[in-house]
């Protein structure tokens, strides 16, 4: 439709051609109106019975709601519609009619569960609040792939079936390739080592990771979208800087160029940019405000994982975002580096949200020999992961990197109650469809 | 490393600290240089025996090739060096020594067997041509996405397991879901469709997809990269403009940003962006064309796919890129609409290049009753995408839209032999790994 004019466009004086769909209408006798809703927002299109043909009054204010409809006329000032003009229509045409029953109501009015809404996410994305989530997951993903690219990363794309998952066989879903036992990747991190091995240094990756995750909780995937960073030649507190510098410029883009869509959210009051320059506490620092919080039944001991309580408690005492340094190194994975004169400290970090964990990352294990002891450690078979570790061998620069979820992201940024909010079509322990 | 100077920024005068891999040793007796590669080019280290620390010496002249090394010094202007400056070095480390004998040659002397060089991707893209064609498929990628957002498109992630393949059950690769028979999705067909039906109206999604093929071919992968399009209320005529749009916009980023890179290929010459307004050939056209050529020993008749050959000859025709219109209905997927007056005729298009297919796309159909017919006359069961066709009674608009691999784009941008040159790591009948 090159002769197509959207509602935010339609300009008084106008002679416009609108399409989108049949929003609401409102039959006040002598008088109707039908608001027409497209992607840039709604319009008011006003039937003056007596005046008008029958036929066009009759389509106008008898189609269903949420049918898509076709608009002509033209447009002119009206005080006192919605966006201060109105057309005044010559043609009304349904283009596709929608059966008056609708699963949920996309006006958002009536309220429905999670549930149903996204069994029918089409009627669901149709909500204001919704359109208005996905705009801002668009523009984060926008922010972050050019903040990268800003400093000095590639873009790669690296394979989702695999023949070894990243942290050994759990947590993975099989898959048939072609009568061979293959599985879905649960994380570039392998890849994107190797890649940091090649020439290209400096990647990061935005796609999609798979969790065989049994719990089913609202902060959890099944499937999730994941960037991930790598970097030859930096530490653990480089890629920390990166790190927050991606987080930074995602809020500073949503700031900037959502304005629109926090206000629909009711946001513009509580949304900040957080300050630069995250502070970072060491893991034995975190334990030990946490334990004086009093907030936890147990005392947290060394190598004790945070439980959801305390990582809440300290967020509330921290009021912002931070990183956890330093973890036990019994509990990072065998690609986490250790330090050398302190061999149960790793070089680990989290990034932390006040309401839960963001970001893993760290140094990486660059050396051979060392590598294949972390496997061991850990009760993995290094020969299982030959492909990786072989070009080990062959100059593996010092790295370090992260990864995170755009849907965390864009939970805590917005405030969601359930990740899946965050998630088009979401999958978990239960939903596989649509 | 805050303090690193990538080998390209070298200015005579610096004193600096460069890191990168040991490219090449050459020692003249009384003097010997390293060339240290990084990711922005290569510097000379000089190392004059007499004058210098004999440990220095050592390091900076035994260190195995494709070792990781750390060099600080002096930046000097040398109009020998082939670079204008060479370092006169203070220290020479060794980072991450590699191995004396190395799988494949990262110089690219010594040519390996694809193979060979897919087994060590790692080392195989410290090569320097390797390294262009991967920049320039990250340019490739983010210049599309630019263009997306220049004409109203919104970024979408859908899911890649699912419960029903978008062509029914054919090359698909099953998933085990939490003991749920799913699959790797094929395409975003379907979800795509699903959000322009939603108020998203304009979307766009750059993701892996997964077809379960069992040719094994130089231009067909298992696993891909698609970059999906689709937009509310354009026909198919509108598409092909986007398509079209999107492809010079890689191409032009590719001209002005990718100069380095083309060098290195040896492309600067052959580089062409496309002309604008690429010619559209119905179905009808482009067979009788094929026949007229005489390149073929059996003439095409109306339904035939077109064969390999049969493209090239028409490719070589027209010289350049060009639609072709007006598929067959009956060799179209059911979501492809047929035109009213002509139901043997779809509203189908592909986009070719003159060596081969590189888009597929078409009008959709977007009212209930036709598209359920489609189903049944391609024998598949409505029911199993009930998620799918419901939508569709609930006000679905016109809409249109497209796919292509930015694998087959990168491939024949660059007129690369075999489609796996353009994947870091790629998915085929035989290689699962890395």
């Amino acid at each position: 439709m090159e002769d197509r004019t959207y509602t935010a466009d339609a300009e008084p004086g106008d002679h416009a051609t609108v399409a989108g769909w049949a929003h609401e209408i409102r039959d006040l006798g002598g008088i109707a109106f039908l608001i027409v809703r497209d992607t840039t927002g709604k319009i008011q299109v006003k039937f003056e019975k007596e005046e008008m043909d029958d036929a066009l009054v009759e389509t106008g204010t008898e189609v269903t709601r949420e049918s898509v409809v076709q608009v002509t006329g033209a447009v002119e000032d009206e005080e006192r519609a919605p966006t201060g003009v109105e057309i005044v229509p010559e043609s009304v045409e349904v283009v596709a009619p929608a059966e008056p029953e609708l699963p949920l109501d996309p006006s958002g009015k009536v309220e429905a569960e999670l549930s149903t809404r996204l069994d029918n996410r089409t009627l669901d994305v149709r909500r204001e609040e919704a359109q208005a989530v996905f705009a801002i997951r668009a523009e984060v993903l926008r922010a972050v792939r050019d903040y990268f690219r800003s400093v000095g990363c590639t873009e790669i794309n690296t394979p989702k079936i695999v023949a070894t998952g990243t942290e050994g066989g759990t947590e993975l879903f099989p898959v048939t390739y072609f009568g061979r036992e293959a599985f879905m990747n649960q994380s570039p991190q392998l890849f994107k080592q190797l890649m940091v091995g090649s020439g290209l240094e400096r990647v990061f990756e935005v796609g999609p990771i798979f969790r065989a995750e049994e719990h089913n909780t609202p902060r959890h995937l099944n499937e999730a979208t994941m960037i991930d960073f790598e970097s030859a030649f930096i530490d653990h507190h480089e890629a920390m800087d990166v790190c927050e510098g991606t987080l930074l410029a995602a809020y500073e883009a949503v700031a900037e160029n959502c304005r629109d869509e926090l206000e629909t959210l009711d946001m513009v009051e509580a949304f900040d940019v957080p300050d630069e320059g995250f502070p970072r506490l060491t893991y034995e620092e975190a334990i030990e405000r946490i334990n004086a919080t009093g907030e936890l039944d147990e005392h947290l001991a060394w190598g004790d994982d945070l439980p959801t309580e305390g990582e809440k408690a300290l967020g509330d005492e921290v009021g912002g975002h931070y990183f956890i340094t330093d973890w036990p190194a019994e509990i990072k994975p065998f690609y986490i580096q250790d330090y050398d004169d302190r061999p149960e400290h790793s070089k680990g970090f989290d990034l932390m949200h006040p309401q839960m964990e963001l970001v893993s990352g760290g140094q990486r294990e660059h050396r051979y020999e060392e590598l294949v002891a972390g496997f061991e450690q850990q009760g993995l078979d290094p020969d299982q992961f030959e492909y990786y570790t072989k070009m080990f061998k062959y100059g593996m620069p010092p790295h370090a990197g992260w990864a995170y979820g755009v849907e965390r992201l864009v939970m805590t940024m917005l405030g969601l109650a359930n990740i899946r909010e965050a998630v088009l079509f979401p999958r978990d322990r239960q939903r596989l469809s649509p």
